[in-house]
């Protein structure tokens, strides 16, 4: 372990990358470790909110980013974390992957979500079998074929669109009574031919052969608890992926979310997070990318305290 | 006055125009007044910290949001508002521009900074005769010509790099003793051949018969108070315009900035606040950007909650 960073960023969504481009352009010796630029976001099948950005994909927007990244010469590792601890009394941290150890004066968590599973039996026998979480990677696979989407949030109304365009049809199970999504999308999605919203239905079995071939549900739809379909795409939210920062002892929320004040300063002296990891309540690509840069602006003010900026 | 909007945001920089984008698409009946769109953005040299554009002018980002805003088909009202106030015991506001009114359930005010002046004589008699607070606007009528800046922060710095492509020679007269801007842009202008900076040193007045000539300095470089330029362009800081938030009640800070808590709410039940003009403390494009859409989406929850929304 030779040298010690002023930061490094855990994380290359858009709170990780623009965390990564400020804290460069702040003078700070960085290390971003980025497994996937673009983090989740990198599988979103289209923004239309980043705004000036009319339509983008996420693919798109996050190889911008990074690019952007790159080519302020932010230094970038390809890992995946697995621990981190303090040393010298919290003056610094050292993140463990699995071959190499990083050091640094301050952290940025910036690790967003996971997918959630719905947790039902066949779903995790199925993956990459006919179950996915990701339309814009597994669609095409679909082309004609007929799917469902299992949720009724915005992505997933967003993902059933998506696919509207590839299968031949679109189931959208959800188990409310009403799409939840903002009124673009729901309108889209309701009028749209190909796609079916069945509500208030859970779905409580993925079964096939080799492939997903049907699904159960708990209530019947047009007389039956079985729905034939070809694939399935589960869209029914996000998990915090705050591990690491339960392992620093981190204030978390109820529901694991790093507590942040608004300049993205955690429970411990040292450590800040930005990003969908964070209790802010608001999961946008732009809220992510702005507490990226707020978070690596308290960092710049964290280290030039002690010192230790470059002048 | 004969419709009242869900929303009426005030200000079209980046913060009224993300709000604009994220209103529209949660289905909020939304009136955006906007004297300039991009606001004080529009006349920034270059972003390069707008994540994933590596350099864009601030007139051509503030073109895109534009252009997104158009593409939504959100109500933009090109008009300057002098009074708001609140009718029907909080339950709806009244914005008053000089010949028309307009009514909202809620408002969202996004109204920015303007430029802070020197306060020096002869500053407001040269406005526009070679006082400017604008490079992008004018630094081009400088070409081959000797300018002065004053100021010593980021946008100082970048002004002076912008005016070394155009002018023969750049002065940077700074009242302290360091620049405090990111390090890019410090290393920029401190190696370049044109940029001369004057550390602690007040300009006391501005001297010229048609145009600017000459300014005052309170402490002698090259031997002499007085020092020679064509054009001075006074980049000192921005103070609020929160005068709306003042008559509405708004609590404001010592600073005359808007306190708004994480999501946007200020002091005022109905009445919310994004960007510059706020007391979020770091002042960038994609604060601003981001502080709009979330304050759009409080909106969205309080019209929601008053059973207003459209469903």
């Amino acid at each position: 372990m030779a040298k010690t960073y002023d930061v490094i960023i855990i994380g290359g969504g858009p709170a990780g990358l623009s965390a990564a481009i400020y804290a460069k352009r702040f003078g700070l010796d960085t290390l971003a470790i980025v497994q996937q630029p673009g983090g989740l976001m990198a599988t979103a099948p289209l923004l239309e909110n980043w705004p000036g950005e009319k339509s983008i994909t996420g693919l798109k927007l996050s190889q911008k980013m990074e690019k952007h990244a790159r080519k302020l010469k932010v230094k970038m590792a390809s890992d995946s974390v697995e621990k981190v601890h303090s040393v010298d009394g919290g003056a610094k941290f050292v993140a463990s992957a699995i071959e190499k150890q990083y050091s640094a004066k301050s952290i940025i968590l910036a690790t967003g979500t996971k997918h959630k599973h719905l947790g039902v039996p066949g779903e995790s026998e199925f993956e990459g079998k006919g179950v996915s979480y990701c339309a814009t990677c597994d669609g095409p696979l679909f082309a004609n074929k007929t799917v469902a989407v299992i949720g009724g949030g915005d992505s997933a109304v967003k993902t059933a669109l998506l696919l509207s365009g590839i299968a031949s049809k679109v189931y959208l199970v959800y188990r409310g009574a009403a799409l939840k999504c903002d009124s673009f999308n729901r309108e889209g999605a309701c009028s749209n031919e190909k796609i079916k919203v069945i509500y208030e239905t859970n779905v409580t079995k993925i079964i096939g052969d080799k492939m997903v071939s049907k699904l159960e549900l708990d209530r019947a739809y047009e007389g039956s608890t079985e729905l034939r379909v070809d694939g399935v795409f589960v869209s029914v939210g996000h998990v915090p992926q705050s591990e690491l920062a339960g392992i620093l002892g981190v204030a978390t929320n109820e529901k694991a979310e790093i507590i942040i004040d608004k300049h993205g300063k955690t429970s411990v002296p040292g450590v800040f997070a930005a990003g969908d990891v964070t209790d802010f309540g608001f999961r946008q690509a732009i809220s992510a990318a702005s507490q990226g840069a707020t978070a690596a602006w308290a960092v710049y003010e964290y280290v030039s305290k002690k010192g230790a900026a470059k002048k």
